[in-house]
């Protein structure tokens, strides 16, 4: 029976257990944790890695972050790396090698034998954002002849592989035939031929689908695996649930980016070089549309000249239209990354947003009139204030709504510069109505 | 063998296939799937419907949305919903009853046998976002006596469980005491004894973990299954990677809905009524800083007569500072969710924001100043709006970055609310900083 280790004992283990000890616990122990440890105790990382077998030490070199991979690998000699590498899937190889230059990976091609080589150049080739750059191609195949029993012992021959939960059945071109489940196996009595529990109906992707497409194919089936084909239904690797997760937090970190006008790719902890340079050119394009709003502005300068109060309200006219429109991009940008707004129900939603720019429209216009026509006791002030804000409101949830879903269809992230484009609608036009209706009734509010 | 079925045939398959072709396939389509059809063909869909056994009908309801599952299952009879209620899992079976009315409740609970009846009961009294209410109650309890063949022979005989990924070992007092992966059973030889395998450190969650933090557990480990236990490591319920991915996506939804100001259960197709009322308390919220912005404006309308180009360019100062805050608000939300922003490495955030606040106000306000300096031909006009624009861009990125830090700290959701902080102090600030600095040298620039 294994050893039970608790985390506070964990490091005493790592450092002082003997030999025996360690080899009976060092499986029950995630690599997560041990490599938490080695953050945490940096003075005795180097003396616990030397005591860790290579499979544990290609565990806890997956665990890292893409960017420390190779720092890692690289406290070892040249033919313990050799080792970890052998240990280690295709696709974490391709990550740490994405992370690399061209002399450091081919450093790393060289430690790897000639079919690990050819796996991770051939990963390395597809899109990082595709199926097949997310996919790794260790997983299992077997042939469709033999019985549950059979089955088994085969596996407790090939213990290896990590992705164990469905058995993929091939022919001899490599095509993909069928899906046995871990559990169908498990669950079925040992002289059944495997055939009578192979699903013909896998749910494939293709190696060139965006990983995003993936994602939702995995939220909608549940599954913990699919394997990745080319057109031919050829098997070329699979994709795993963890995997998954990671794609989903990418894509919500990019779409929640986007919104906030930064780079996808900037991270809290990036230096002040890397924030500066994912921030600067967004300000600059905000910075147009600001400028194009001053004129508007500017145009109206005799009016405002006669009428002060304008310059007070109209802050509040564009910076409220700016508001309802963030919120309706706002739900409109996550409707189409969840795929709930669709053909079928896009028109009924664009209504809904005009009923919506309605309402907030009469309720803020209403509100808006009374105050401005209460600081200027001029009731034509309040009516002109009142009037600007009710259509900023309804262009706000217009633009909120049209911009993204234009975008979309113009295969752009409708994320990206969505939020932009509609408070440039929002201050453009609310300045332009509020100062121009100002205008048209310019001597019955000064 | 089992048959192949594409897309295209499947409708046929379901309305009209024999009752022998029916049972050799409907195991290899994926209930969603089916789900799909039905909600595509309406008019056949009751016909598809009673042909189904109640298994895969039991897969359909826990396939469909929560607030559709009630009305799909009472287009059966009585009985047929108590055998349909049978074969759906616990946690389903709670999801549906929380979009219910309590004598619809009553009505479920009914149908349902006293042990399933005692499960939902205990399910449905835990917190909806906590690890209780999202854990299901069926999953394997083994017994550690047992070889892995005893084992896969007690599995083979109990094929209803789906959560077979891992078995937990209990003691007679159904406390955990360990874990087995299925994986771990079929790459060990038929004589191994299950202790040998079992692994005795294992990862657990409390009844009471809030989901998020449960989330990140997952993403850590990349389990498919967790163990959720109370304080006596009494083993309680499962927690899936599916669930787990559906929290993930709700957590995301949430911090995205709340940066652009709407409520975090609006969803795309709300109704105008639910999406009015998830928006205008935002947007009453957001006016109320406006008034407060415009207050400030006003107190410098006798500036503003003198110089009405001040009415011009002050939108840009504010402006451009809402969006450098909003952008550090972002990256800072953003970590703050992904656990990035920690206590060892938040000072060292901080002084990079004030460095990216410092760099961009640089170069916006150099540029900001030449136009203000050419628009009115007044070096000083153009100094004066030049250095409202530095101040505010750095006081943009010191509250982008207190703000959410602090309402963390005093757990409110860092994404509610802070945009709206944000933009108030660098409205509020941008425009005294401005005016203000406009009134000290205003002999100068009118």
């Amino acid at each position: 029976m294994k050893r039970t280790i608790t985390e506070e004992n964990l490091l005493d283990l790592l450092l002082h257990g003997t030999a025996q000890d360690l080899q009976d616990t060092i499986d029950t122990i995630h690599p997560a944790d041990i490599l938490d440890l080695l953050h945490k105790h940096k003075e005795h990382a180097q003396s616990i890695l030397n005591r860790l077998p290579d499979d544990i030490l290609a565990d806890i070199v997956e665990e890292e972050d893409d960017e420390d991979k190779y720092e890692l690998l690289k406290r070892f000699s040249d033919s313990k790396q050799r080792h970890i590498l052998d240990e280690m899937s295709s696709d974490e190889i391709t990550d740490l090698m994405g992370e690399l230059e061209e002399d450091e990976q081919a450093d790393i091609l060289k430690k790897m034998d000639s079919e690990d080589q050819e796996d991770v150049r051939k990963l390395m080739s597809f899109d990082a954002e595709s199926a097949g750059g997310i996919m790794t191609t260790e997983f299992i195949r077997i042939f469709a002849k033999n019985t549950v029993k059979d089955t088994l012992q085969f596996l407790q021959k090939n213990t290896d592989e990590e992705t164990t939960y469905y058995l993929y059945v091939v022919d001899r071109e490599d095509v993909l035939k069928g899906v046995v489940s871990l559990r169908d196996i498990v669950t079925s009595s040992f002289d059944t031929p495997i055939m009578d529990i192979v699903n013909p109906n896998v749910k494939t992707v293709l190696y060139s689908d965006d990983q995003e497409e993936v994602a939702h194919r995995f939220e909608k089936y549940g599954f913990i695996l699919m394997p990745v084909v080319d057109e031919q239904q050829h098997m070329l690797g699979v994709i795993e649930f963890d995997d998954i997760i990671d794609v989903i937090q990418e894509e919500n970190t990019e779409d929640i980016h986007h919104l906030g006008g930064v780079n996808k790719e900037e991270r809290v902890d990036s230096s002040v070089r890397e924030s500066f340079s994912s921030r600067i050119p967004w300000l600059i394009v905000n910075l147009f549309t600001a400028v194009l709003a001053a004129a508007v502005v500017n145009m109206f300068e005799a009016t405002i000249a006669q009428a002060v109060a304008l310059a007070t309200v109209m802050p509040i006219v564009t910076g409220m239209g700016g508001n309802a429109g963030t919120q309706t991009l706002t739900i409109v940008v996550r409707g189409l990354s969840l795929g709930e707004l669709t053909k079928e129900n896009a028109v009924e939603i664009l209504l809904k947003e005009i009923g919506v720019g309605i309402l907030s429209g009469i309720v803020i216009g209403i509100v808006v009139a009374f105050g401005a026509m209460l600081m200027e006791s001029n009731p034509i002030f309040g009516l002109v204030t009142g009037a600007a804000m009710f259509l900023n409101m309804i262009l706000a949830n217009l633009a909120g709504y049209f911009i993204p879903v234009i975008l979309e269809k113009l295969h752009v992230d409708p994320a990206l510069a969505s939020g932009v484009f509609v408070t440039t609608v929002t201050d453009v036009m609310g300045f332009f109505m509020f100062l121009g209706l100002a205008t048209l009734v310019l001597p019955y509010i000064i």
